[in-house]
């Protein structure tokens, strides 16, 4: 894999309210491996590197480039780089196309420059966060040094940095992120057709405003989707959301009619916001190929059980009748009265005995015809303090914890877990912490946690469609 | 008022196990003001209080009962509380219609002896929340002392405690929360009837399964929305959702087109789950009334603002066209490059300056002809910790948070916040903690503060569909 080993920074400044100097300093702080040169016809050094008056004054190869200079100078500076023979760039200055005339003048200058020998990620972008290569993007100087399965490709340079940001805490690591901005030269085609063939990505998601060339990316999709799942959010598909996607990218959006076609015959998957982007990868990432839609959940009440009897069947999943012989022998665990031994299973409340809550999740993994099993606001520790104790003790609590990680390696039976943030309170602090390691411990194991049944539901609603899906196709 | 001054706790143990038990001490920790007799034939004093052998033994009045002892000895207990003189009782066994045909006979026992001078709440629930009155529900010790606006009637009582509970955390306080499990005697039609006349209850929520007498419940609904919002969650009104009721509280649910039409036609307001009950209560209880539909959104970034129409406009609120004059004032104050002054505006990034944050709220609050103001996504803080750095120094953390204050009170003009949770690591919890801190402030200045755009959506449009069709009740 080529990684660049060598790279510009045009633009370079010590001034962190700069881009070109901001991002000079995410570069260095992120731990960039190969070498760095500041380009600046004003300064010597910068941030302690010798820092070049032009790229062509540079000594030696340059492999990669920056820049962030006016909007104006940005063409004169690319020809500059065809000629030091730099093979890619990343311009991250935005005014062009999305102001009107004069910058879709400069933008189609760009991209007649790049056809003349360099490949341009942007303008008006955050450019590219790939652990790997110890590259990273514009406020990304935080986001891990290590690398995942999950491609992202992203319209929206806010949401370039966002989405590995929030998904950095729920463990999910990404092969790259691209904020490609106006994409004038590589755009949401390319990407999505190097990540199909990148062998570091195995599941590829996006943020689109709009597309570029239609039939090539509807083609590529319905080849890609049978390899590789692809996650779209689409923004921009309501009147005001694409009015809003012309300002941003100079994007045209689309109907929702002509997008809501391409998700049913490509096989790509729909999501709507940054939560279910973030939700469908978790799933996919712990669940991987799954085809049955069968729910079977356990939670702590009946009023949970009907709530998410009610979340399945919305999202299109089912929520299968247990056999009379299943339903005898729960009947034997839970408690005889305020309790249910149908699915969804209520165990009598949110803290089960460990052993009564372990033989409850092994009957059911025995002797229902389920493919998924769901723990649904079970507490594991405490939901809060409570006069300032713990509901449990801690050997309670990490005997509780163990039966989902246990279930799972018994039986290799996809385990998901709805954990809510009960106590939402600042005095609470601590008790959201606790949660968050028990969720760490899960999502270690492939285990998946939700915030909320709704947002399970539509998690596994759009796995389970996409390999159902799949499956017909290859055996079709 | 009425609050009961002595209240018999049949069933009363020292064994937190038991449910007699646990509620005995639950409404001691809790501060229980009147007096509290137990009822245990085997004990002469439970918990530190002089114990009776039957509630006939206790000396002086008894205007409250509370019963948790195994079902079958419910009806004769029950009648013993009528003769005493005992005004109403609360049965918290569960194992009546819920389990088949000798539970119902002993349900319906309990409603005959009930006719014959006692109101029951229950059987199969866990009581009443009425901190006015120092009474709480069984798992509910933690609760707030302090009375607010917001009633809650709950056919579960996991969510009669679980709703509360987590509304602690947002501010909303409650005169009543009811769980009313069975609802042998007093229904969802008495506590409705109930809290449309109490003058401490200005909203109405519910979680309902099923309803006894659908006509007297319709034309109810239509009387008390004309000037109380009754927000209900209607749980079961799928298949699977239908069969779990039944299990549960042995309702019989409807069907969803049955429902559909009752909202349509009470203008109660319909909600699907915990989580939009509490959001929209948040806008009831924050925004008042509020007919119009249009929305400023002031977002911190391009793919922010496309995201964010799209969620007004999928849940049928407007966003408004700019006047030419006012993206002119607007583009004089935003950067020149990668912000947009159109709607929704977009300062640039999730960090403005403070005083380029404010101009454009006080231009936005004098020139646009909107009726709610968003602030979306803007950083008040930090995300997260920045190289062990927050991201704004302390006085400009100040200085930004006291923008949406000032601006509400200066234009006295609806503001709302969405705040998402983007530090979701165990490691970030401190600045998830600076995040409540700032969420409460807005609170407590009445500025609902959401975690994502669509939940802020679906609450803001709960809300003014509500104001929009009491206008045209009352006008018409």
């Amino acid at each position: 894999m080529f990684y660049p080993k060598s790279h510009a920074v045009i633009g370079a400044s010590a001034e962190a309210r700069k881009f070109g100097g901001r991002f000079l300093q995410t570069l260095i702080n992120f731990g960039y491996r190969g070498v760095i040169y500041p380009v600046n016809p004003q300064e010597s050094e910068v941030l302690g590197l010798k820092a070049y008056p032009s790229v062509a004054d540079i000594p030696g190869p340059v492999d990669f480039a920056s820049i962030a200079i006016p909007a104006r100078a940005v063409p004169g500076v690319l020809q500059e780089c065809v000629t030091k023979g730099v093979k890619a760039a990343l311009i991250l200055t935005a005014g062009f196309r999305e102001l009107g005339e004069e910058g879709q003048r400069l933008e189609k200058e760009i991209a007649d420059t790049a056809a003349r020998g360099v490949r341009v990620v942007g303008p008006n972008c955050f450019g590219v966060y790939c652990p790997g290569g110890g590259m990273t993007i514009l406020p990304g100087e935080n986001l891990p040094r290590e690398s995942g399965p999950v491609g992202f490709i992203s319209q929206s340079g806010g949401y370039a940095v966002r989405v590995p940001r929030r998904a950095d805490g729920l463990g999910i690591r990404f092969s790259k992120a691209v904020s490609y901005g106006n994409g004038c030269d590589i755009n949401e085609c390319d990407l999505v057709e190097y990540m199909h063939q990148d062998p570091e990505t195995g599941i590829i998601t996006a943020y689109l405003e709009g597309v570029k060339d239609g039939p090539r990316f509807f083609s590529l999709l319905r080849e890609v989707c049978q390899t590789k799942p692809v996650i779209i959010w689409k923004g921009g598909l309501t009147q005001g959301g694409a009015r809003a996607a012309r300002s941003h990218t100079a994007s045209l959006g689309g109907q929702e009619a002509v997008w809501e076609a391409l998700f049913r015959q490509t096989g790509a998957i729909r999501v709507n916001n940054l939560e279910e982007l973030l939700d469908t990868t978790l799933a996919f990432l712990h669940l991987g190929p799954l085809a049955g839609q069968r729910i079977c959940s356990i939670g702590g009440g009946g009023g949970i059980g009907v709530a998410a009897a009610d979340a399945w069947e919305r999202a299109g999943l089912s929520v299968p009748v247990f056999s009379p012989e299943l339903e005898k022998k729960l009947l034997g665990m839970i408690p005889a009265v305020g309790a249910s031994a149908r699915n969804p299973v209520d165990v009598g409340g949110p803290f089960p005995a460990p052993p009564m809550f372990r033989a409850v999740m092994e009957t059911v993994c025995t002797d229902a015809d389920v493919d998924i099993l769901v723990v649904d606001e079970i507490e594991m520790a405490m939901a809060m303090p409570r006069g300032g104790q713990m509901f449990r003790p801690p050997e309670a609590m990490q005997e509780m914890v163990r039966v989902p990680l246990d279930i799972k390696e018994k039986f290799g039976k996809p385990v998901v877990v709805v954990m809510p943030v009960e106590a939402v309170s600042t005095a609470w602090l601590e008790s959201e912490g606790e949660r968050r390691k028990i969720r760490d411990l899960f999502l270690q194991n492939h285990i998946p946690v939700y915030l909320t049944k709704e947002r399970a539901a539509k998690a596994l609603a759009n796995l389970t469609s996409y390999y159902q899906r799949r499956g017909m196709l290859i055996s079709g």
